[in-house]
């Protein structure tokens, strides 16, 4: 496979100490990686991370794929955070870094002595930043939060699902990395200003916040309303509303072979130009369909007009047909395919990564790209991988000191 | 309304000269100006971005909420882009310009003149920023794309919906909001490089590409599997997952009178502590539910179980009673009840704007506190306010001369 990514610089020399676990900090502190930090996670002894879903120490790791995700690009140090010692290092540590992140339970960074106050102590200059599932006075403050917690309590389920039926969680888990990135963007814009002026920061964002942000089509709705939007699924086009879009079923009939058919608002040549390429110019001028208002009153002919074609045709068919039309058109595809698809890979979206233990795996990298190419995506760390280089790298300890702590047990082995 | 926002300056002094328009362009350079870049939108006289659903010039702006969403604390100046005056000017402020970003349709941005390569002739220190629907080398390379598209070819939709019907695109503009903040953070990066070296760059994501990078999870599971995830909805904990992990109706039995109520793989408190909470500490140490290897074997028991609790209270005392308890649960709540939280507005989640046509509208601000603070949000730009104060700031013109641009037609009034 040829080797599109390119090792990215933008944040050399940025050291981040990375306290975070499963997905909403590592996704935010993956990206600073990416584009060039050195991103230090700090884990506890044992088993790490449980985004790592390690069972015990020593254990079979059968099912590193998550952790690979959400890790590529950093270091990994084990630290015993209860030891004074342990303590004592993360400080020293804190002490010479840019940023920090983490995202644990409520409560439990101050538990460990690392809260804001004691940090700041340490390193005024330090952008400090903290992922909840609720904010600071929020009701829900010292509730715990998942990713699907995120999507129920800041609106995206309730706009997600079919007419007249329950909620549906959104698939993705746009409840954690979603938030990730609002994160990052706002310690990049930290860390722009710092530059000039040395100022430290401190950062909070919560989960259900987050799903707000992304919540404002539907939030625009409500201002023009009053009410909450009504669910309308996506396999028919609605009544009153845009038409044709929807999901149209294809040929052979899988349960994701559909494409995505949409006429704009604006533009009213989208449905000449659907007509054309499905066959249907005799419907051209015909009043009953030639304008949007007019559509919007015949969502189910509209919908069976489409049908007709689509189904004797396959999604991928589908969506270049009428896609090189200039029509919008977006097969539904799922994972699988999309593993599969040559041109992921040859653009670097998709790259493969021959980590230690795991072997070669294909998975997604940073999907924007800097001059033409993507950012190199390098293995997640093993547990503690990197204990001898940062101690010496950040601390400047040699290698006695090294092996004393871990004879004592601090960094776990 | 207590007015919580502040000004943030992480990036006073940031020039971006913005071409986007609707949704994925716009979130992201909205993004930059909460932070405190000066971002200058660059409008077609007339009816200027399309996301402002006007009609035509001076018919009444009777649905402005979108627009407001995504284009807050910007400037909007009106140019005829298409007369070579007016293209001159647009070019002048390039060349004052740190970032400028555009996300028209594929083609349309060189057919103005406005090209990489032709920016970069005028300035070479420019971060040149390009939101398109498919990435170049892609097979769909030229084809439109649209939140609905996007969320269909980067996998999301696939991943969405009950278990055997039809997929569901997540109800939120995930494709747009979810692509402009990969682009945020890119820019930022290579923001930071350029304050030391001066180095410009040509940025491009492509919204198919970036749904893949929040389908990470859906991937781990097909790394493992080696197949496409099967959709299951979200109002059964399902056999074999984690039980129970599920949406559970409540009173009164409105369309999103649900809590989301999960008991996580790592902490086996959680069971305990829910059973506490729902009464039913009879079942605690019987087999049949006392670990998630048991309980994911009857997960329809588990979840009337649950189900027989949550029928007699509210989401919000669901919410509030399971989640202090120390068990993840969140309501489903919807745009309208968002809305009416009074502490997301205490906390300058929601803030309120006095726009000058429109009036006072609430809207979600960006969610990340600075020093406990999140950013002011300023009201969304009247189609061409800015034209006479950035005229003369970034260009030097004088009043006369900006008379003579609107009397020839070039800012089109």
């Amino acid at each position: 496979m040829t080797e599109l990514g390119v090792e990215l610089d933008c944040l050399a020399g940025v050291k981040v100490v990375d306290f975070t676990q499963f997905e909403a900090g590592p996704s935010c502190t993956e990206s600073l990686a990416w584009l060039g930090a050195e991103v230090v996670k700090v884990e506890n002894p044992g088993v790490g991370d449980p985004g790592r879903r390690l069972q015990a120490p020593g254990a079979p790791d059968n099912d590193p794929w998550y952790f690979h995700q959400f890790n590529a690009n950093k270091k990994s140090i084990t630290v015993n955070l209860k030891s004074p010692r342990g303590l004592e290092i993360v400080k020293a540590m804190l002490a010479k870094a840019d940023v920090t992140v983490e995202n644990m339970a409520p409560g439990t960074i101050e538990r460990l002595g690392l809260g804001y106050d004691e940090v700041k102590k340490i390193n005024p200059g330090i952008i400090y930043c903290q992922v909840k599932g609720f904010g600071t006075g929020s009701p829900y403050e010292k509730s715990l939060a998942f990713d699907m917690i995120a999507q129920a309590a800041g609106g995206p389920t309730s706009v997600t699902g079919e007419a007249g039926q329950p909620p549906v969680k959104p698939g993705p888990s746009f409840g954690d990395t979603g938030t990730g990135m609002l994160m990052a963007i706002s310690i990049l814009g930290a860390l722009y200003k710092r530059a000039q002026t040395g100022q430290g920061r401190r950062l909070q964002v919560a989960m259900q916040d987050a799903m707000i942000h992304y919540m404002r089509v539907p939030f625009s709705r409500t201002q023009l309303t009053g009410k909450a939007p009504a669910r309308g699924g996506s396999t028919k086009s609605q009544q009153g509303g845009l038409v044709p879009s929807a999901l149209y079923p294809c040929k052979p009939g899988g349960p994701n072979d559909y494409v995505y058919i949409f006429c704009s608002r604006g533009n009213p040549e989208h449905w000449q130009r659907l007509l054309k390429v499905i066959g249907r110019e005799d419907l051209k001028g015909d009043e009953r369909y030639d304008t949007q208002n007019a559509r919007s009153q015949r969502p189910a002919e509209v919908d069976e007009i489409i049908t007709a074609w689509t189904r004797d045709h396959t999604k991928e068919e589908a969506m270049k047909i009428i896609g090189e039309a200039g029509v919008p058109a977006g097969a539904v595809f799922d994972t699988a395919e999309l593993m599969a698809e040559p041109s992921l890979a040859e653009r670097g979206i998709m790259q493969t990564i021959d980590h230690p233990t795991t072997g070669k795996v294909k998975m997604p990298a940073w999907p924007v790209r800097f001059d033409g190419r993507t950012a190199k995506v390098k293995p997640s760390p093993l547990l503690g991988q990197h204990n001898t280089e940062v101690l010496a790298g950040w601390l400047g300890m040699s290698a006695a000191e090294i092996d004393g702590l871990k004879a004592e047990g601090i960094l776990g082995n």
